[in-house]
């Protein structure tokens, strides 16, 4: 079964957003065997959107973002309509819906609400219990349209409660499965000389793709069948022979992240941790209570841009700033030591740097940054060299620093 | 001018990567004049690319992403060299490039680097000197097509450095324009209502568009004329007007975000300003220290996750604790009047609340988070009720949150 995914908006054709809609559906698409085969992104107007209609028939699927919303550059129900040249009609049962919904509420229903309510006349409305745009299901010569509001949320209500499992009444035997092994420490080439015999022994059914990111690749397998269980069994079989390949790079499965993986290896060893940041300013902890439950084991964090804070707070001596600056392995060293102390944790992170793009010198230039970790028994320090954009900085110095505390985790 | 954007990769595809690319380049070209037509993403296979390239024939400018890394699941530049019905060439330049590049690092370079200076015989190298896989600029019946690597620094350095520049020479006099106002504090549906009677008597050439996020609508005016000054002149007229209109939610304009708004407010009054997180864990730190220059007004904060972290760092007395609970008005405003003496601060955040998935009770259910800013003299307190979604509470705290310390520091 194939889908094309069709995100309308000129929000996204001018860069101001990004296209998170679009990886959501294709996610959870692929994740119940359906192929995205094309993703694209139109303009708000008629023309356009009717010609993507046009272009994708021949899928068993097409998913129109965007464009529902109360706003007056909504035409995508307009161009719809056109499209199977059928009028525009009233549906009374979703004004019912917002009138009693806005009444609990206690918000006024405007006149752009009633003119939600008026959809194509062809239209099966599908519910959408998190706003006032209906979704819309079509059904024409083996294909299916869905329509649905461009707001994360209620797009993603709709197809969970009501797109993927109408449409999964409807799926064929064609069976797409994939397995995703996650990498940390190094980069799509070495990984690649790793793995070349055994990419180039894979069986036709299968394929191998790298997707790198800051500091992190990812290695997927894809395999199609008809048979599910033939496949499944091929791709765990693979999957494992695959990790066995590049032991000192592995880091977990699917969508395991860093986060997950230290929040597994504390729990393990009934350990408690803490951050003391300088340059990543708060990003390191954000990442470890991104994970649900990471109150177990994360007890908090020191981020301390200031040098007065790197001394009250994280006991660093003055005389250690003076001597090796901010940015030094002594200064991370005693900011790890303090926050054990001040945190009263069992194991400690600590990253002082240069994360720019100004404010670098000869000696220290911009993405110049340390990273410290380490326990009551022993600190381990690394430096590390990025270049200037502030973003990717911070973001990197986040998956190395952790990639080193998950190291020390598992040496002991 | 119109281009299309082609980006090429199955892991976009199946929703593994966010296609950060594409607005990237379209923010780019919008910036420069060029209208973004379509974004389309298609898989790793020549045949899906060469479909693309034809569907494109007719843009001004056709550029491809993904598919020049060193591994094997490469084929855009095959399929390039078969929809151009042509041959693969070795281009010694290339590689003598990149032999030079690795001895510097001291790399060994292997017969996947090789592999990637084989190039369509009739392409035009731009030279990517961010990486090992070049730019490929192609002329063909009016229209010029780039294919550059997926990586994202890479390509945008070719799109800054060659790209555009080279492109831009061939430009029209067709003058494509917008400008964006940041709102904050409400939704689109207010929005629309109070800028109902604005948007009906825009000029034709003028078109608004509500972009809404979390916490946050980005209203765009775009404006399109054959005359650079007029539609310039008018979109700032308009905008103006516009802004009037929503005093109490204008947060700013172009690309400020919440964290360029505080640092500038708190810049005029020389404050000095920190943190103290329960739930968001870091993440307003990290907003506020996302902002090059950050450091001249923030100096830290105490992410305190456990209840000894509140006591011992933020002196939250236990007794508030056991009277009221971790999620409370008491304990935020003792965490805002203990991060301000800790921190040594002008003014101070505090964040309390259940991020969940889990860990909700009837009395403080999942999405519960209270929010205090204060300084020396006065402390304000704001209660707020989200859903389930941890990721979506984290951000939408952060921005309500900062929402909160920016009307303290415009109240006095």
């Amino acid at each position: 079964m194939k889908a094309h995914l069709i995100t309308i908006g000129d929000e996204i054709l001018i860069g101001q957003i990004i296209n998170t809609n679009a990886s959501w559906m294709a996610d959870q698409l692929t994740a119940f065997g359906v192929e995205v085969e094309e993703i694209k992104t139109v303009s708000d107007t008629k023309d356009q959107i009717i010609k993507a209609l046009k272009l994708a028939e021949g899928a068993d699927l097409v998913l129109l973002t965007g464009g529902l919303g109360p706003t007056r550059d909504d035409v995508t129900k307009k161009a719809i309509a056109d499209y199977f040249d059928t009028t525009m009609e009233f549906h009374q049962e979703s004004y019912d819906r917002i009138l009693y919904y806005f009444k609990k509420l206690n918000i006024p229903v405007t006149k752009l609400h009633k003119e939600q309510c008026y959809l194509p006349a062809n239209c099966e409305v599908l519910l959408n219990k998190k706003g006032t745009a209906p979704g819309m299901w079509f059904e024409n010569k083996g294909t299916v349209i869905v329509s649905m509001p461009g707001v994360p949320y209620e797009m993603k209500y709709l197809m969970e409660h009501e797109v993927i499992p109408k449409f999964l009444e409807k799926k064929s035997d064609v069976f797409v499965s994939t397995r995703t092994v996650q990498t940390i420490g190094t980069g799509e080439t070495v990984l690649a000389e790793a793995l070349e015999s055994f990419e180039l022994s894979l069986p036709e059914k299968l394929s191998l793709a790298y997707l790198p990111s800051l500091g992190t690749v990812r290695l997927r397998l894809t395999g199609k069948s008809e048979n599910q269980t033939e496949i499944n069994d091929l791709l765990d079989l693979k999957t494992k022979e695959m990790v066995q390949l590049i032991p000192d790079f592995f880091l977990g499965y699917e969508k395991d992240t860093i986060g997950h993986v230290i929040g597994n290896l504390l729990g393990e060893k009934g350990w408690t941790m803490g951050t003391a940041e300088s340059c990543t300013g708060g990003h390191i902890a954000h990442i470890i209570t991104a994970v649900p439950g990471s109150s177990a084991y994360f007890k908090g964090s020191v981020v301390a841009y200031s040098n007065e804070i790197k001394m009250n707070l994280l006991h660093v001596e003055e005389q250690t700033l003076v001597d090796h600056g901010a940015v030094s392995e002594q200064t991370v060293a005693a900011m790890v030591a303090g926050a054990l102390k001040t945190l009263n944790v069992d194991v400690a992170i600590a990253v002082s740097g240069v994360a720019g793009p100004g404010g670098g010198s000869e000696e220290k230039p911009v993405g110049m940054i340390w990273v410290a970790v380490g326990n009551k028994d022993r600190i381990v320090t690394h430096q590390l060299q990025f270049g200037k954009d502030r973003d990717k900085n911070i973001k990197l110095t986040t998956n190395y620093g952790l990639n080193v505390l998950r190291k020390f985790l598992l040496a002991g």
